[in-house]
């Protein structure tokens, strides 16, 4: 069953038992998006989980802090030593707030490891455009013409290549994977899209902050940052990619009462008429031999919980003759294809092991 | 403190005691907006409840259909018997599903009696139109001259003299509120509308379907009726009247997780430039003495739990300088606002009552 | 309406216009329990609000820590000056963590004003016990025996005559109306009672804490403090009380995934044998003139969404003969019954108004 | 990986390339524990499945039913043509309500398929109890003999050998487990037993009903069928067995708002005493080798998140020594190892495969 090449890439595999497994790092893991990475890294078939450091847990056994992970791993919290654990793996993920991982990410690929940055600092190509919108300095622009945007259904031949990836934003990757086929054919008029995107909660993380009380956001609905959003110059970087040139839209990212979960609604005026069938069939073709993106028919939009908990996106087109509009719909788990899963997915093809080892598993219904 | 004139618009007001009451019966009591209906008018001071009518409960109290109102009605749930309630009653409220109501209205408002209809049977001033998007006769098209779409904040003058209100849906409510400053003043391209909306699951009312399972529906958003919606002609037909002309719009309704409130997110091209503050300032001068619209700052926008349970319609305007569109944000509770406290609030204007009278509750935050 | 005598109990009320109005304060208005009194306060006929203070927000609007309330107060955060505030005030409400009201209602007490701890620090009768639970030295013991438990079902005369109230917790509420009637009557065992209570998150309060976090608290039920929570010598000091001596219970409170409700689940052997009939009798007889019990029938057994928002408490009595055991359910809203509502209702009586004044609100369903 | 022994216990593997394939068909696959079924045995490693059948989607896409399992299965909704299932499958799974299984369980047997019966039918030992609980008669009483109760920990090597599993109810799957190492070991008074049970929506199946509505069910707590729920007898006969003679317990359900999960809290007074410590390590030891059962430490006390999605039961004891009684808390995905999980589980320990296989996943938290 596991009969793939085993060494790859310039990866050197150690033998444990008759396996030879890659070995794994996460700096950051006791954040979500760190659990989500364990949660599917120590049932990877292909991988040794080496170390998890973590800013307040040090000493403390991970399963401690996340108890639902208990059976599943050893390990106690670490702290963040980059050397050693540049040291003992073969790829690091790095899942810290934006500004934390540039050095991490640096000194772990000057030690010749294949770095996963699950964060923000390497998606923009532009160190400008993420200082004005991170309001932070970018420490190491150098790095950043080697980085590449880790949306495998876009770049996943430079992502076989890349020693550094920028892991897309969850927002950016339910965006670009529901407009990606409309803009590469050209049919939609790219001055006219309008991304209303509803998220779960846990998108803002484990931290604490009044926003995401139980009490403050159970049963609410509401948007935030309207046009200000950190995601939006990421998106508009990608989709202008994608439409060859560049590209202004409306972002409204809203907090719903959920835990996990992207919805992105999008609108866009068709360029040229387009029939429902003929829309749907781009769809089907363009994700035809995608192994995680579903297109649904317009009779059956997608739903957040059909992909809770896999690194599925479903998605759908709508024309409407009406409005000569397109609607897309576009679902996807925030912390799994929005963020962890994606990662793994990138982890796979950089490793050269099938692309859905470790991460084949349908959305947690109902 | 109640001391306006109560003999008013020939209302006939009978002696209770020292205060005179508008009798007031219910046609379909124990749906969602029924029992809303009850919640606000069993504490009405003006109002006597006379009648509930009920299709699965005949006989039965009301309060063991719904234990909420426990201690605030004796009321049982009687049959559907018009002439009778016509009899009883100065003010008919019909809470029934579209297409049920044309007749009880019709001989309701024979008897000489004021009725408001919380269905969508005399809300479209076109029985052509009603017809092509219900899927049902219209058998009383000639009252539909003379039914007034109870909105105050734009109809109020004419609610006043009415006998038949056809009240609002949910949706065009909040659309229609949300949009009539920029409307009025001319400031938008109206074919650029695009609506996005997000309603709690009682919208769907209270008889069994699987979309409102707990298990389908719980941590889980989907679009529904993208462009298809029954709504919409509704919201074209008012959002037109108010810009002036026939428009077109896009409608997007999506179901989410929580059981109350409707948040409307809307977005328009403006036709000439406009700042935050004049768009701040055109929304606060348009709403200023309404009693039930507060408009917020661009920093503090609309969140659905801020007007649970009340008539509160909030709305914000955002203007997003690097697209030229503005973002308008309104929220309401769907159940109240977007159904029967818009009913009471009718219902007093139209028995010149001051119009906050029954409804002057804050929302219930957490 | 409001004809009952205005000047009483030594309150000195001031024209206001041709209303006397009690003067209120508020120290620790913008956590959950005091923005639940603002929510009932700034509506309640007979008070005016003059002073809300606060920690976090001196010199904000309270409507912008609120905006549920906005057109409700116009009333801005202030400081904790207590000599103002008891100058201004009537009556002082106090909504601070344990620890922190003690001193606070004894100065305000000492300037003669009626004071409502809705804290800890005045429901235990003994400062030793108080210690023990708390880890707080109690530096006013010397007010303990004039500080009246505020339950009005039970204590309603001391209540009248006191000048300070220890304004009782949200499960020693539940549990105190569930077992009175059984306790009163001596018909069951007092070592048999196992006292299971399930709490929304609001019952946390607005401090942030990972257990209030959303995502961490959503889908998700867990028992904490078992056998040892604060609560439990104030459940047993007050069970003891009706009981006629010391008893010993087990209590196990649960988080569960909601924001408002407690529902508390309570076990004991019979002393004697009671049919169903009897257990229901014997309940509505004891609370039949309560404005704010409702007892239900076993058939109909209690929920907590009956009372969200409410002043409610609702209770069954569930005899089951293969055990010869009761099964009582009880049901209040944290935030009401189980905290602002309560002081209410104490407030109300110690000004000789109406017990409901205020509070004659039905529970928001659904 | 797999290397263990393929031809076992009777069963007639089939060549698939190189493996052989356990033939598996769902006899009502489209309820929700069917639904489970499905999304385990889609990717369960020995499996294949052949059929799966439904009452109400014949002819249709299984996936169109579930578009959360798109990509897993090919397979059409099926008539429930029992004849034709059993000459195509190796094991057949019964997810039907009670009393419609026994006669298809029956005729299954009959064909020499094993079965499993997800439902009620061949759970209790004595068909006269049956028949007093679930009001239906039993068609196939001579059946019962033969049916083991499918709860692994307690009857692996009976299940080991069956015919026909009668699969465990969720509420007595998370009891039994909680209480077995004290009954095994004689430690508490079996008179005193009381189970205070929380449950997801969920356990109330996809059939509609008011009670699973979202808006009746959200924001909600409320006991139902006190002392009566049909899972009572299967309760008291397992907890029996354990015991070593007939025990009588008082069991209240809840509906909780959540989709899946049950915590039980289970309280009995202890017959000699017991230190906290000897309490974890009495249940340390009796599942120290337990692949689906964690013991937690009283100060880490169970969540049904962390658990949700997966076979695990979590279970903890906590000494209470105010009181001499123990306090057992046990959590459990009601869908999972409260019904399908758990079937699988039998399925593997019937079929001769590592009992995890296909199993081996922690829960999804957040």
């Amino acid at each position: 069953m596991y009969n793939y090449k085993r060494i790859i890439l310039g990866l050197v595999y150690r033998d444990k038992g008759e396996l030879w497994l890659v070995k794994v790092s996460i700096v950051g893991a006791t954040g979500y998006t760190g659990a989500e990475l364990v949660r599917f890294l120590a049932r990877h078939p292909e991988v040794e989980l080496v170390a998890l450091t973590s800013q307040s847990y040090v000493g403390e056994s991970f399963v401690d802090v996340y108890p639902s992970l208990g059976k599943y791993t050893d390990l106690l919290c670490a702290e963040q030593d980059i050397p050693k654990l540049a040291a003992e793996s073969d790829v690091i993920f790095t899942a810290l707030p934006h500004g934390l991982s540039m050095e991490v990410v640096a000194e772990a690929a000057r030690a010749g490891k294949k770095v996963i940055d699950l964060g923000a600092d390497f998606r923009l190509d532009d160190a400008g455009v993420y200082e004005e919108w991170y309001k932070v300095r970018h420490t190491n622009p150098e790095l950043l013409p080697e980085a590449v945007y880790g949306l495998p259904e876009i770049n996943r031949e430079k992502i076989r290549r890349a020693r550094i990836i920028g892991n897309p934003g969850c927002y950016p990757t339910s965006v670009t994977l529901g407009l990606a086929p409309l803009l590469k054919s050209g049919l939609i008029k790219t001055d006219t899209i309008i991304i209303d995107s509803k998220s779960g909660v846990s998108g803002a993380g484990r931290t604490l902050n009044l926003g995401a009380h139980y009490a403050e956001c159970n049963e609410n609905i509401k948007a935030y940052n309207i046009g200000t959003h950190r995601h939006l110059p990421e998106i508009e970087q990608e989709l202008g990619k994608l439409a060859g040139g560049r590209l202004t839209v409306s972002f409204t990212p809203h907090l719903t009462p959920m835990t996990r979960g992207i919805l992105s609604t999008i609108y866009a005026s068709l360029d040229r008429p387009l029939s429902q069938e003929e829309a749907t069939a781009l769809y089907r073709e363009f994700y035809g031999n995608e192994p995680f993106v579903r297109v649904l028919s317009a009779e059956q939009l997608p739903q957040t919980k059909w992909v809770a908990g896999s690194n599925y996106c479903d998605v759908a087109v709508t024309v409407d003759p009406r409005t000569y509009r397109v609607v897309v719909t576009s679902a996807i788990d925030n912390l799994v294809k929005g963020a962890s899963g994606q990662a793994i997915q990138n982890m796979n093809i950089m490793c050269g092991l099938p692309e859905k080892t470790g991460l084949d598993y349908p959305g947690l219904y109902p």
